[in-house]
């Protein structure tokens, strides 16, 4: 998706630890007009499928969700890491493993929001090790729906989260590849 | 907004402890339909206000200000609850008291994404004892920014939040407001 690449190499900043910081426009300050592209895009990507609802993981995915959400006309459903008294009892549970905290954590959607006849879009903002996608096809498992497949902003081409999903049998469309952030350049995949 | 007290009647659940729990369409699965009338709504009661950004905290906020953005032409700045590698250094912090934890939080936003030539429009999910706004309300302070108001979802009436953001100055604007749940009983005010 061009705009999209063309707004990471002018903003898109490197930290070190193979950071890519887009938080001027993707996951703290949010550029509505560009959320509206990549929905119009993911909808380009995944016509024709029947998606019946889109599943994300708070807290980043949700914005991207909401707004791609209204070119399917279908609700959102969010995953959450946090147990809370408005949860129901009754959920699916996946697992995601976090490098960056060395651990487990449980994501949790109720079972209320997620049924066999569901055709489910996951998507999220960024795709690296591919864990939370991974926890996320456990509660579309779990719920025996169907997965179409998943929506990606920005997909981390040096780590092995996509191929590990491609290799699961995942359809995964991310609107951007990065192939390197070596010596603080931002190399995004033609 | 008469939509949003039918659906609240229809679809609200009250659970133990004054909770109205709304999950099926506000805060775990999104009616996106109902989220975009509710954005129109918010444009309604601020227009003419001359709003350059809408601010909310994640998680459950974030659906709701991008949908309602899309209605301003503005961008949403969403404050982070945790430290993370991905946020600056320089940040302004608003410090949240949690009743159900006992205990204050900090929530956070880069300084890069406020500043004094801004009119902050406030949108959050639920406003109850008034704290997460509060916290908020700091952070557009220490930014030296304008605050237009306080958009509100579901206000609980019953609770004191209300009256301390009003007395306080803040134009809140609450969708709906619920003058009891005793009993399990879901009383809108009309």
């Amino acid at each position: 998706m061009q705009l999209l690449k063309e707004k990471i190499l002018k903003e898109g900043k490197v930290l070190g630890g193979n950071i890519l910081k887009v938080d001027c426009f993707l996951n703290h300050q949010i550029d509505i007009e560009l959320l509206n592209e990549i929905g119009k895009e993911f909808r380009k990507r995944f016509q024709d499928k029947n998606v019946t609802k889109i599943l994300t993981v708070e807290a980043s995915g949700i914005a991207i969700a909401v707004i791609a959400a209204q070119y399917f006309n279908v609700p959102v459903v969010f995953a959450k890491k946090t147990e809370s008294k408005n949860l129901d009892k009754e959920v699916y549970e996946g697992s995601v493993y976090s490098y960056t905290k060395a651990k487990h954590y449980k994501i949790r959607v109720s079972k209320k929001y997620i049924d066999k006849e569901d055709n489910i879009l996951i998507i999220d903002d960024f795709l690296a090790n591919g864990q939370a996608i991974l926890g996320l096809k456990e509660i579309v498992d779990a719920a025996g729906a169907k997965l179409i497949g998943a929506g990606i902003v920005i997909e981390k081409g040096f780590q092995n989260g996509g191929s590990l999903l491609r290799e699961s049998g995942i359809n995964v469309e991310s609107l951007a590849i990065i192939d390197s952030l070596e010596q603080n350049e931002i190399v995004v995949r033609n």
